[in-house]
């Protein structure tokens, strides 16, 4: 195999409107349009093309309960694939294991899947499907 | 400004060599070969461009404190900048608030400094000067 392509890290935070001035201003990049994924609990939004803010639509969802017992904090790093179907299957018979058997709709129409922090040394790790990313 | 470049996001490890292989087989990227800071108290290695793992030195350093406290998780972002002086005093002169007021030796030789989580969103960023990063 090639390799896989570094995608993005994420923060789950409290407010995205409070929190984006920050990295806007930090980094010098503007914040993308906020997208809600009500079957992820979450909105997102894109600071530069690496780092994501996710922020709980309710506190009862799984970003919700991180933010509750972590407070704002490192969520997910994410990296891009082809194809999230075949390396989901190549991680699950290398022992991996999975949270999504099959990938789902994430931001900006992406198919995508995460592993579970158990098999990837405590730190959840999101499978993103891009065709073009380079 | 035209924007800071996003540089890595790292994992603090209890053991490089116990997780490094993990990241390897999931990222089909091999590990660089470990470095230690002891300036910083971590050893630290590459997994792909932007994967950086960190292991505590010793229990009582910062990363070792963040990993008993935490367990093994998602430690810092990083940004390269061209001139690390000048963005600290630009941040600085924003309200940011700075655990280094000067850059100080990192990984690869590079000149590197951090800006405390409590004026980044919760988070730890580091810089990092990076003149021939794309």
């Amino acid at each position: 195999m090639i390799g896989l392509s570094f995608h993005h890290v994420a923060i789950a935070v409290e407010s995205i409107e409070a929190t984006l001035p920050i990295f806007e201003s930090l980094t010098g990049h503007s914040g993308s349009q906020p997208e809600s994924l009500p079957a992820q609990g979450v909105r997102v939004c894109f600071v530069g093309d690496r780092l994501e803010l996710i922020e709980p639509l309710s506190p009862d969802s799984g970003v919700g309960r991180f933010v509750a017992r972590k407070g704002q904090a490192l969520h997910h790093v994410a990296y891009a694939a082809p194809d999230v179907q075949a390396e989901l299957d190549r991680l699950a018979a290398q022992g991996y294991e999975l949270i999504d058997s099959a990938p789902r709709p994430g931001a900006f129409g992406h198919h995508v899947a995460f592993l579970h922090p158990r098999s990837t040394g405590g730190v959840l790790v999101e499978l993103v499907e891009v065709s073009d990313h380079p």
